[in-house]
């Protein structure tokens, strides 16, 4: 084994002992007032029956899948370690939601306590709690990558070395799936449940009896509050998980392919090591004074995520140099990867925040009531997708061509697959940053429910905004590292298809591909449909649940007596439950069946199509219902009438139709394009035995 | 030149008979009224205004193409025949979009007249107007593929027949450029100007004023009859147009290819030789009593329209059993496209017909207020897509392998174009159920300003709501046929490529072509975006002018004084002028400097992301528009609460949304698709060329 792939493991305690120290410093502060204490409890009990609930209902689907795998490897379609590796992924991903989400229930009073203090105070908590979660992520990984690889390594020491990477690369792809089928049920079982609380929450309360948002006298309040933990936080560390994980076996995998060897093998984990170190470095490099000003808050998170990427700019360059001193291209691939990431944080930023024209004019369509507001935001979602599509173009293409790819395509795949890697490796700052908004949100929902004087809440609500706007660059590392892992993954599903002796005939004129292509395209837009719907219908259960207690609960109204917090929280759980199965389940099935009915040829159309297709309308989603956020906070500010207007009321239709977009099928579709390509991987021989038609 | 041929301009001839036989028909029933007359010629001059600014603007992008392509000719990149029949094609589109036109504008105070007596003679009158238009369209068509058939049949006469046939196919192809390009800017801006003056219309009219739809106190609703005209008419008679050109060019082009000879290269002009006569022996067909209740007429359509498809089913089998009796499978070809059409058809009933659970959803949905309206109606439109993908894919694999594609993959992509030809060769008589409900909707209109009693307008309304039932198996075909002529030009175009020497690696993991798949997939958002944004502006200035004239003209809401309609039409026709120019050279240009900068691969994978995820796109916002649309007059029967209770509020805002989702953006699609085929193929020479990478 290289001595230097001993640093994933280093790599992977330091990040957990660093989560372990953040962790212990959130706890020096105080969780406040007795009520604030409550309230808090209140959302960690619902989150906590949530998670338990939804692990219990994923355990089944991963119990079935497990045997399935088995008796497939039993019959030697699969490495018999795939079914073991499947779970670790699974269980790793889920853990790392939990443990973050865990911490961010933890913090969220702790946070609006030290609100009262200074702003200052309160951004040191709730980052700290952020970075829980980005560094327990990435340590988790790095531990789950490094164990297998152990394992591997010995179990498979008596072959050759080509043969022996060989094998252990194919059986580590299939953890991705683990991964990816854990992180599908946290985005979609807690995207569900987080907007359809919101959004029944706000229905009746906003809207109806026109009471503000976080007001304690909402039965669906606390059920929004437990939405935020479960969707925002515990689906978000499910989701990267499996992101970074997903990058860096797909850039193993297709090392061997391109004959790189065991140095090509580890220079992905060696790359997230350096990762790790500079996230470090950034995080404690996040620093100001007690006293300071938003402005100056900003500049110092920025200092942190900007010193952490320009280390591992740096640092690559001379593991790239030492590992693989005749394809120092593949560096090249690493810029251009980074580079495109800051261009698409940059584009999400210029459509999504209300400084710019776009989201402007979302706020101008408001004068002419809803219905403007939903086309502008459309319209603007929809144009928002250009400029990462073209930045994620010329990403492919320079990382294929620079690392080489003209006269060695396997090096060129493999480059695109590294990119992503680079862009991934400061995870766990940039998730640091995206993280702790939910963490300020929830503070802010505490604040409000606790009481506390309103100061206390234009704090907290400093602090997300500045939240958005850090997370830009995160979320356009993960945007940009999302689509070229999937391709990385096609080409990793062409390989695995190879290995077996199967020639693919790839031309999109092929009318199996082509078919393939069509159905790919489509299934972003089944999925979202299935998802949206689920909102809906919950968010329509919560509707009726608050108007019933509203009705019913003498007193709610004039505060003399307390909703059941209780009951919504609960609708919410078996409705996100319930609805979860199918949308992801779809994942899985569909592209085995294409496999089956018409070969792997249609499989990579499949994957294609999805991808393009599934990449655009992300973007579209997300920026949509980013934009209809800031479109109406913008009038919140004053702008168009202001607060209770014709116009703020327009411009709320439009952020409850984004609430869904952005916070439920948006973020969702990365993962249904992931899981698919692992699915399709991992199921590859089992396909091709099975296929119909080769 | 083959004996069969000569069917061709005999079938040209016999379908502009019969559309003046009906246009005489329509002209034997009165207009009725004085003020009927008035409001009529209102309507019919603000239409033909626009249409005649419309016509200059696009003249004059017409007249620069023209002089590029000379000039590209001149320097032997292109046949020097490939400008004058651009030219043709754009025009005859042009002259198919102004001849429905001006038989509809003449045909609604008749067809209100005409329901004065009785559903039936309204029905005669409106179904004979939609008949000139569909018989015109297919007439022209002919004509202009006969013309230049004999014309270059002539010019290559001293060819060997192979190559002589290569280049009349080659040159015939590129006239389906002129004519996708006056389509697409006849739908964008006809449909900018019909949505803009519909939804400014509603917003201050319905929903802020209260007053009626055409009410005649609103200064929109003259704008809102001629947008109906402009675009519902206008602007689909020059897209079938191109639908019905473009099918049998490309049918043409690949028989060739597939070496079908002659004899391939003639069948789809005679398969739509018998198209026109089975229409015009369907036409007669529809035909009820003068008492005949609204079931008793629609199964007198019915009985038309699945007449004429059997005979073409039927008469297809001798015909291509005669002509091509070694390749008997193309039939089946013929016999797949027919039942994905069907298919498609049924499927867009169940999705936007308020008898089935989808539009009732979004009904049930509006208790809960717009935001959810929208979510309902979205998620509605996205399932919608699944079934007619399917169809579509099956149809792509049975034309493909029946059609002997297994063994020989040209003649597989020969047997999918030519399902297409099957799909549209009755078009006579799906545009004419197709056009006649924009003409039964102006007649209701008329009836409404010219206070007729009640039970015209809710004649016109019965006949209206007939129509969308009866057009849903011709919208199948158009839909279901725009999927596989797209398939089929982007087969054309590799050929083109290949003629020109050229090797191409269209495997779907080579860079260029995933690129070009990305950046093909982003092009319907793009493309939407843009028009979406334009409805959405142009309708805003309508309310700016509706709510001035309100405050401004003194008596005009008591009846006593007339508001300006010229000046809402005028503001439309600029609007509409203005902004539809962006979308449509984003269609010609795009692929042009794809091909520069990325070589040909890339263009095959542009075009084929813009097929699979334009398609998608297309079908959701059509059903989501059409569901949304249904879903309002759902609740308008009567359910939950109807007319202008909390529900009907919010499904209104719904139907906004869906205005320019289903009548904008959405038919522009497909065009979109066809436009950036056909130009690729006719400056393929020049771009090969130009080309900095190949």
């Amino acid at each position: 084994m290289h001595l230097l792939f001993w640093l994933t493991p280093i790599g992977a305690v330091l990040s957990l002992l660093f989560a372990l120290y953040l962790s212990r410093t959130t706890k020096k502060f105080d969780e406040g007032t007795e009520l604030m204490r409550e309230i808090a409890q209140a959302v960690r009990e619902g989150a906590k029956a949530y998670i338990k609930r939804q692990y219990s209902m994923v355990a089944i689907f991963f119990g079935i899948v497990f045997v399935l795998l088995l008796i497939i490897s039993l019959n030697k379609m699969l490495p018999i370690f795939v079914p073991f590796a499947f779970i670790s992924g699974g269980f790793f991903s889920g853990l790392s939601g939990f443990i973050g989400m865990t911490q961010a229930t933890d913090s969220s009073a702790r946070t609006a306590n030290a609100a009262r203090k200074s702003l200052n105070s309160a951004l040191r908590v709730a980052f700290a709690a952020g970075g829980v979660m980005g560094f327990v992520v990435v340590g988790l990984s790095l531990i789950d990558l490094s164990i297998w690889f152990i394992i591997l390594n010995w179990v498979y020491r008596n072959l050759p070395e080509a043969q022996k990477i060989q094998h252990i690369t194919s059986t580590m792809i299939c953890f991705g799936m683990g991964a990816s089928a854990q992180a599908l049920f946290a985005r979609v079982g807690g995207g569900i449940f987080t907007k359809a609380a919101d959004v029944g929450a706000d229905l009746v309360g906003k809207v109806e009896a026109g009471i503000p948002e976080d007001d304690p006298r909402n039965p669906a309040v606390i059920a929004d509050n437990v939405g935020d933990n479960v969707g925002d936080v515990a689906g978000m560390g499910a989701d990267l998980y499996e992101s970074y994980v997903g990058s860096i076996i797909a850039t193993m995998a297709l090392a061997v392919a391109a004959g790189l060897g065991i140095q090509g093998v580890i220079i992905p984990m060696v790359m997230a090591t350096v990762g790790v170190i500079s996230s470090i470095i950034g995080t404690f490099l996040v620093q100001t004074k007690e006293d300071a000003t938003q402005v100056a808050l900003l500049t110092a998170l920025r200092r942190g995520i900007w010193s952490a990427s320009i280390i591992v700019a740096v640092v690559s360059l001379f593991v790239i140099r030492y590992l693989l001193p005749h394809n120092f291209g593949i560096y090249w691939a690493v810029l251009a990867g980074l580079g495109s990431g800051v261009f698409i944080g940059f584009s999400t930023e210029f459509f999504t925040s209300d400084h710019y024209k776009p989201t402007r004019s979302i706020s101008d369509a408001s004068r002419t009531g809803p219905a403007t507001v939903i086309l502008q935001g459309i319209s603007v979602g929809m144009l928002s997708t250009a400029p990462p599509v073209l930045a994620v173009a010329v990403a492919i293409l320079a990382a294929f061509y620079l690392s080489g790819g003209a006269s060695h395509p396997e090096l060129g795949l493999f480059g695109v697959a590294i990119s992503a890697v680079g862009m991934l490796s400061t995870l766990g700052i940039t998730l640091a940053t995206d993280a702790y908004g939910p963490v300020a949100d929830n503070a802010g929902g505490n604040a409000q429910m606790a009481k506390l004087p309103e100061e206390v809440r234009k704090r907290t609500d400093a602090l997300d905004a500045l939240g958005n706007t850090t997370a830009a660059t995160g979320k356009g590392f993960a945007i940009g590292s999302a689509a070229l892992t999937a391709l990385a993954l096609i080409a990793a599903y062409q390989d695995q298809i190879r290995l077996f002796g199967e020639k693919l005939d790839l031309r999109i004129v092929n009318p199996p591909v082509m078919i393939g292509l069509f159905i790919g395209a489509m299934m972003p837009f089944a999925f979202c449909s299935q998802t949206i719907k689920a909102v809906g219908q919950a968010a329509g259960l919560i509707v009726v649940e608050v108007r019933r207690q509203f009705k019913e609960i003498k007193g709610l109204m004039d505060g003399k007596a307390k909703p059941d917090y209780a009951r919504a929280v609960h609708i919410c759980t078996v409705a996100a439950q319930h609805q979860m199965i199918v949308p992801s389940l779809m994942a899985v099935i569909v592209p085995i069946v294409v496999g089956i009915l018409l070969g792997p040829s249609a499989v990579v159309g499949l994957l294609a199509g999805a991808l393009v297709c599934g990449f655009t309308v992300a973007l579209m989603m997300a920026n949509s219902g980013g934009a209809w956020d800031n479109a109406k906070k913008y009038i919140e500010k004053g702008a168009f009438g202001g607060k209770g207007s014709f116009e703020h009321k327009a411009a709320v239709v439009g952020d409850t139709v984004g609430d869904p977009f952005k916070d439920t099928a948006g973020p969702s579709l990365n993962i249904l394009i992931k899981l698919m390509s692992t699915s399709s991987i991992t199921l590859a021989g089992f396909v091709l035995k099975m296929a119909l038609f080769k």
